[in-house]
């Protein structure tokens, strides 16, 4: 294990300081040798109601220098099993839809071109869609994908726009970019707009875990019965709404009634994804954040999500790096 | 069903935009012919700590404009059964909370004189007296009471005054407005000033559900047992302070450990009342509020709200309105 | 003078209740028949760093219930001399500079053919392109403008966009919708990032005020040698941030060293100005405001601009409407 | 001079530790031996729009732990010649105007007859009118008043109140309690509602520096001439919103245009008062201050306050204590 | 039951008047005759992020006005059962860690020389070393703990300092003032630095609850196997942080996914501690509280350590007193 | 000039994007060739008040980001007349004032002996007092010294400590760190804890601008009588305290009747300083900062230090490099 990639220690440094990097990593080159890329995607400009999710990627690396690397649940350190590196910010135009997800799409590309895994941090939830085009591209087929919201994000068309950031799975599926029947969403709740806001979900198999299902029984249950995702490249999206207003009251379009970030954490650790190739944490919006609580949640997730690709490097070794 | 009052939709108009009334809801005289008067009740005169729920009434139109009509438990849009309207704010007298009483009794009056079901927004909780001594008047018997609350609301007069934001209830009931036996309190806990303080409720013979009786068992098993609001027609005031501060710091008085957004959601849903005829949303205080999740949850309950009284149009139907 | 157009009285009603128009105006048709059409414009898509002037519109109609009509100086209840309403929003499109362009110039196209002045809530900077362009068609003449701002607004394209929030007075003159030599640019101040941005506004004779300028001599020396506006249909554009970031915090683009509320509200005062046509208040960014400090002095600037409109009625009386 | 009445140093005990009086000094009972006494008046029910004052009393103890005692101007350290002590706060009935009042003059009525003079901090500014009529009744005449205040506070009866807090100036020439020619009001600014707000003003001789005053000229000349307050008993209030809202966001009806904390500081310094026999800090509201700065400025002004105290104790020792 | 010792009522000052001690309670003299002395140790030197909590007593002693006595599940009222005292802060020296135990050592040791219990408000978890440092001198012998906390606190030296914030612990345990078979820290989780960080824990036979451990099973078993502490004086330390986020964001180090208030609470109830002779509540920070939830979480957990001091009060009759 | 320490455009990437060092500028070994170096030294340990500069460079960087480089006053682009870089943060231990001023002292005098100026980023005002025994040992000779605050910083020690944030001049001018006949104090104001603050200064010959000072005539006459620093190695040391609370409210301990922005920013660019060797902006405390105005202000002030040292390059190509 290369020293390289290892956090700064807050031991000699104090985490206040310097902390402009995620997990305190180095910031590199993509085309470097390690095996999760980080990086920041601050496009905002298909949100429907809140903006200022551009100002996530940076809150987030400040704050994610309160990070730790050992799970107590996993009885490892995410930094000793992979290397992890910050490759900066994809380069987006904030007032141009279309250009700015071309952006996302060419970028992640060229990362997921060098064989690594993407972690990429929003900007709002329309960027998960050139993101699934450019891994579709890399992996020639589509994707499985787990699916934390608030939302069913299937909606229609708004204000003559499609691409909007409540619209990315309705897209997603439409294009072939995730395989429906291996979609399942996490944390759904309403009221909705309409009940044909359900029907695109229901017609194309996706599977749903709205609160009410997670909160109808003991949350161990749940977590025995989650779906296994084998086989199939699958991709983490992980919209900061899935959580109640009171964990996560800077996101854009907030919903009452929602999970806990601990029952997300307890479901993201207990996820059986053999092949995780990545994953975004989107809608933090830090101007609506209070003391830093919701970020310190998307970093939360972040380290699963990390423990996660962990746990698929061991598929690596076995199918992909040979 | 008349399309008048359907609010405006999100998928024309962005729902930041001209967000000035409830639901995005139109705003009529309330003489016009639909079921639901919405209406603010600007005063918080009688409050004992904090003020500023003066500007609920404003803050819940505007966020209510992020709410949605259909319920994913119910599988209805209560737009579609119901025909909801604003109605504007009553009018108040800022320093003297007895005149302010008087207007709140009248305007409350002339509503319920047309036969539509009231939804108030506060203002401090002693708004709840002059709403009942209007619907006391208006079906000629003491009503059935749900009533959200970490507080008993019974407490005597405090610095000489007797109708304070504490006292509502003790007043509903020595007035007769309401029938004690059929009063239930949800969310109470304490600490107390002293033990007094419940004796009223209890030589009363009101029904409570403490904080404690609703975490000591599956949450399925408490709404199970819920008990039944059948032929009185019953009102129902929802005190946001029932919620744990996390969930909803913006009020007068919050209390550490309280309900959830989600089991109050969940309670509110269960409820079975056959005539709903009336709810208020007090306590709301934008002042402390952060990032809105105050004012959501509250948005959150008047959509419930409204819920229960689409489900007691069936009861109209067979009962009043012919 | 019609008692229509008056705003709702504070000693009826509280100001904080239902303060849910521009100045407690009614809300009207634009086709009606009055002075001047006062509307929010929520687009900021084109905004460079902070976001959020969408939600201005709505914050401006909350604040300016504290507003009052007669203005000490001059003399007069502007209320009393204009029929002055509020005609709700134009429509936008979020995600799209080019359709909310379009959007903006259709909608002020319509007012200004009623005859009407208008008076815009923006938004960003860029939306007073399209607000010039339907005015430039209306009036069929390049226009004079007063613009005050901390910034010259003449930059080149941005990350591949012409028309983004720092570029509009550039098109303003490229497209021929201003006459450049009767342009006066006041509260400019740097740092810059290159001479260059000087260069635009020196090669086409535009006048400037920088806040050197203002604060090196008296005021009032100021005040008596500004230019006056006769004969041309002039505009007046008002960013916030040409005060500076302790009078205006809640702006996009906060610059230090600007202007005070006070000298920005004399400078606007002694505006001689024959026929002022149109007016905006943009890049106010409510969630970056606090204590409604930015949003209250954006009100002050619409009494202002209001003011110079009904100064202009007797150019109307004498040239227009016959 | 006894060293009872000096602060707790902040060279001992860290200012942030026990800050819990005013300027943290004792707390002792008004009928105690010392030269002023200051207390809370936590009453804000009169108030038209933000209500919160009522909190202004602790906020402000807390905050005045950050005070010194020495005056560059006058070179002298207002606690070596004036005994000041904390009394405690003044009782009052949050939701009764009439017996707040009450209230508040029997408490002042108790400090004056001791020979105690009076530094009140509230709370809204109705409370002037019941501390002004004790203390006519203490000095037997009509006061001569300098008042500090966006607002002429000559208001006629909103809501059917006539004691609201924008009104206390009115009452106060109408009771007879103050000599209006011998009234100066300092910081007034528009717009005003209409133009009979100015009218009592001038009809009952009352001196008026508006902001544009003294802004017309340098402040030196406006210090120069400022009308000297001889002879007759003289009483101080200050309106914090007499700042401009940048320099006091927290308070309830803020006007923007103010003065500068530094030339109400410089107005007070310069006042020649021989006898001023109170003075109070009114319209403080905490839940809408921002980093304590309009705290700070609220305990400026109470050191400026006792600055002018100290000089009226020449006074004392000629004429009163004798 | 002496009166001398009971909180000034609500009912006949309204709560938010001069609110400046612990629980409204008297500010006495440490050598009084009382049974529990509730001071302030404005120390935050220590604190390896954010600081701030040196503004936690004067903020706990505001927002415990809102405080009241009886406790409904132990159907007293603590106030009847306990005389408490605010004895006033412990002098520190803040840029001196050093200086500053010692102080802290001292300043316990004295309270607790004369036979009083002792509940301290941090502070930072450093000042818990120097507490017990001096209840270990006073009681002969090491202690029974119970620690709530999101973290381990058995940090090895941090930038060479071994006295941080997050090593109270382990210097306890080395130094013999804690018996480390009974200490039981509650509410622990991660992620941590290193797998290295439970070690120290689990060598020395500390038990251990963390989050996972309450939450994998229904509430009520976990507190009926609650440990009993019988015979060893006990001590108390509640760091906030073991809550959630967004239960306590005003804390130095927050961690996501932890205890509600809620649950805390009751596992505060539940705990049966013969002799708890010491508490201390650290680590509120109030300048990243928001609407003082933080703190009002620190009140009740405040009220719950008193409740188990007045359950020890039999105890002290028994055994200590005669 | 090379274009490696030119900031990132913004015109290509967003100003919200990567924004993780000083002016967007690279972050370098401090050994590399270039003029001046950029760095943090988050040390608060000393301050009495209000904590928290820690967290000022991070938010410094951050903000700085808005930062252009072109003076429209010195018509220079300060990155194209020096090399400026960042070199990170100086080590710190946060509990132990001693070792961090050791810390500091070592790492200014690596920087200093590579030959390059030094603009440090604090902190509290005390991490002044070791840069300048760096900066002695460097220049062999006591410095000049331009010193904005609005306090005299010349305190005796407090708690039994002497190196305290208000002692740092005091300990400069015994150890003969500074010339004080060549020191400059702008922006002091009282109130002062008493008269010997001031001896200090005035024994030393120290001169000083105080605000009255500089309000007293026009601003013009104060800038042309500035006294020039020539011949003698000069350091600049910037309280963001020198400004008003208005413009600088995140600060440690704020005194009301402060500079403007525009003012300090006037007087800095009017500094005639031949050889400005080093300056440091201290006390910028984000947690208490709104909407970042302070920190706006802050970098604002190390544009203009900048600027000096731009001028301080032609003294240098004549005296020091050759």
């Amino acid at each position: 294990m290369s020293q390289t990639f290892q956090p700064r220690s807050g031991r000699l440094n104090p985490r206040f300081s310097l902390a402009n990097s995620f997990f305190r990593l180095p910031i590199v080159d993509m085309a470097d040798a390690f095996d999760v890329a980080v990086f920041g995607v601050p496009f905002d400009g298909a949100a429907s109601y809140r903006v200022g999710s551009r100002f996530a990627p940076m809150a987030v690396r400040t704050v994610s220098a309160l990070g730790r690397g050992y799970n107590m649940a996993r009885e490892a350190n995410v930094f000793d099993v992979l290397d992890v590196a910050d490759v900066g910010d994809c380069p987006v135009t904030p007032p141009s839809l279309e250009r700015s997800h071309a952006q996302i799409e060419e970028y992640v590309g060229a990362i997921a071109a060098t064989g690594k895994r993407t972690l990429a941090v929003g900007g709002d939830h329309s960027i998960t869609l050139p993101i699934l085009r450019a891994l579709k591209t890399r992996y020639g087929a589509p994707l499985a994908l787990v699916h934390f919201d608030a939302h069913y994000d299937t909606y229609p068309a708004a204000w003559g726009v499609e691409h909007h950031h409540g619209a990315f799975l309705r897209h997603c599926v439409e294009e072939g970019l995730v395989e429906p029947t291996e979609v399942l969403q996490i944390g759904i709740r309403g009221p909705l707009a309409s009940a044909d806001d359900q029907s695109f979900t229901r017609e194309h198999g996706i599977r749903v875990l709205t609160v009410d299902d997670i909160r109808d029984r003991p949350l161990k249950e749940t977590l025995r019965d989650l779906p296994a995702f084998k086989g199939r490249p699958t991709y983490l999206t992980y919209d900061i709404d899935c959580l109640d207003p009171a964990f996560a009251p800077g996101t854009g379009t907030p919903v009452p009634g929602g999970l806990t970030t601990y029952e997300a954490q307890r479901i993201l650790r207990a996820l059986d994804i053999e092949n995780l190739v990545g994953a975004d944490i989107v809608e933090v919006c830090p101007p609506y954040d209070v003391s830093e609580i919701t970020t310190l949640a998307a970093v939360d997730a972040m380290f699963e999500a990390l423990g996660l690709m962990a746990r698929s490097a061991a598929f690596d070794s076995a199918h992909r790096k040979p």
